[in-house]
């Protein structure tokens, strides 16, 4: 963490906790922000003074023209895994007196498009994406990157080079583990329901997958292999396809939860017992996997854990910027974490 | 629907299917938007006036410094009753040529007062918002009333006078459905699980169940009845507290799902059979009561249904505005769709 973050971050917080206002309120009172009572401003200015509080480090800290605000684009705010993600950078930028503010780019790159411009236009002082399944090129996020707004992008990232700083999930790890677990369970007949190859999750995952099997000697059968879009519907069609043939799959490794419930049911209404004649695994951990009966094995992405290194490498990056060492390069960052959690599915 | 607006959506959505650009772009070449090519802009003006598109009308019906861009504000991203309103929100505005920007209040009102800010200084021309549990003071929305930016609230809004336009759902009719239908089932001890009275939603869905209880003759027990922020640990105390004593209850209206799935763990766990020995009935219809077993009755608000409204209403304070009608009185719409949707826990 850079020296000039540390002290900026503390002054905030100790006169937010001396005087019991919020950290956005004390952040906005030194940057002279217009909603600001006048009152308030100078109850603030008096305390940073009295707690030691450096001018300088902070009009150097801080640009002119701070909206405070971030902007956070996303495909979906209703999946699990990106509502967990979001909550956790919300809290966490809140903690350093920023807000912010989300679009949902309904997985459309046309959309997403547009929603870049709109965060362009609300000013943000930083912006976090989670890009379309359909993005391959990054070229809308240039608008940031060429008036130096930082740009973080996580869980589903760019797959070329691009100057922003990179933080996902080690998919390639869960994909193996998820395919292990199978294994060593004796399958094997492991389908894989897997998303477009476009995707950086997609591809680490069908490779955790591939690499699993090779280590047991297992040859990678094609026809046990869909890559298409995660919905309900084509999973279903997956397995139809799959169970029309005389010699079917003994568990499936899909990846996305949605797509193992969407198994699960069509096994129920096949009367294919699970896990006893079908195994079933999925990615994220949904809430719903644990309630639904039985209830599926998944991987676990530890959300909070990405959320908060988004924030934190957002904030480097801020800090950075102003302290004059800008880094053109991209940075990237694995969330080692994935698990295992087995459950009745398995 | 006002004349004004009628040829207002049109011309954007004829130049747009003639040119296959989406409304948006239309919109922001219209207002001479900085982020539209000058070719793009050409092409759009020429069009507009093949069609017949008139200058004058668009100009006065257009603001100058328009961003196109309508501040959200909910509780929560992630649940579901929620999410569902916002996509149908963004999929209406956009067919207008708008895009949304989202807040989460994560259920603070100090949060809530923030943001209010931070979606000022993104400029948008309109906000919708979905209060938290403790806003009882709405004057933290004046400055956008006082800046003529019309403000529609919906789902939980203001249960005093407030100048704006409030879209509710017909919650006193949920609650008396959800109980009546207990009632017929011949259960005598129906406990209530609702939220705290200050909001809407709990004041109204607590109404409907009394008003069934009273039409059968039945007393009103406080013992049975809850008031406590909807939480799963309340849930299980409610229970908890119910069990302990000699006379238990035959049924649990929850007021959301989330106690609802509470209320069926706990009766698992103590070996309480539902439906036989306990009822349950949640309220929103969650997408996790039906995926869990037994499966739970609950009460379906149609979000789609309040989300189109709350763009058709916003549409028309946006356009009303300009043509000068101003209307200073709080307007408010009910939805009157509410729907018992019967599951196994009943």
């Amino acid at each position: 963490m850079p020296k000039g973050k540390k002290q900026l971050d503390n002054t905030i917080l100790d006169i937010a906790a001396a005087l019991k206002l919020s950290p956005a309120t004390i952040s906005r009172a030194l940057n002279d922000g217009v909603y600001v009572k006048a009152e308030t401003k100078k109850k603030v200015l008096d305390m940073a003074q009295k707690l030691g509080y450096r001018r300088n480090l902070m009009a150097s800290s801080l640009r002119s023209n701070k909206t405070n605000t971030i902007g956070l684009i996303v495909p979906r705010i209703s999946m699990f895994f990106h509502a967990e993600v979001i909550t956790t950078i919300q809290n966490e930028l809140h903690k350093v007196g920023y807000n912010l503010i989300i679009c949902q780019s309904n997985d459309s790159l046309q959309l997403e498009k547009e929603l870049a411009n709109t965060m362009f236009s609300s000013r943000v002082d930083g912006v976090i994406a989670a890009c379309t399944l359909q993005t391959e090129d990054f070229s809308h996020f240039d608008i940031f990157v060429s008036n130096n707004i930082p740009v973080v992008f996580y869980d589903r990232v760019p797959t070329k080079p691009y100057n922003a700083t990179i933080i996902k999930g080690d998919d390639f790890r869960g994909g193996y583990l998820a395919t292990q677990h199978l294994l060593e369970l004796g399958c094997k007949r492991i389908a894989h329901i897997s998303g477009p190859l476009i995707s950086n999750l997609y591809i680490d995952r069908s490779m955790g997958y591939k690499k699993a099997l090779a280590e047991h000697n297992l040859p990678i059968n094609e026809d046990l292999i869909f890559y298409q879009e995660l919905t309900h519907e084509n999973a279903r069609k997956a397995m139809e396809k799959m169970f029309e043939r005389p010699i079917k799959p003994d568990a499936v490794f899909a990846s996305n939860d949605l797509s193992a419930i969407a198994v699960l049911e069509f096994a129920r209404e096949h009367n294919i017992a699970v896990p006893e004649d079908l195994k079933i695994v999925g990615y994220s951990n949904d809430v719903r996997t644990e309630i639904i009966r039985p209830s599926i094995t998944t991987i676990e992405q530890f959300p909070v854990l990405m959320g908060i290194e988004v924030v934190e490498e957002l904030m480097k990056k801020l800090n950075d910027k102003t302290s004059e060492s800008e880094t053109t390069e991209q940075e990237e960052v694995i969330i080692k974490s994935v698990q295992l959690i087995r459950r009745m599915s398995t």
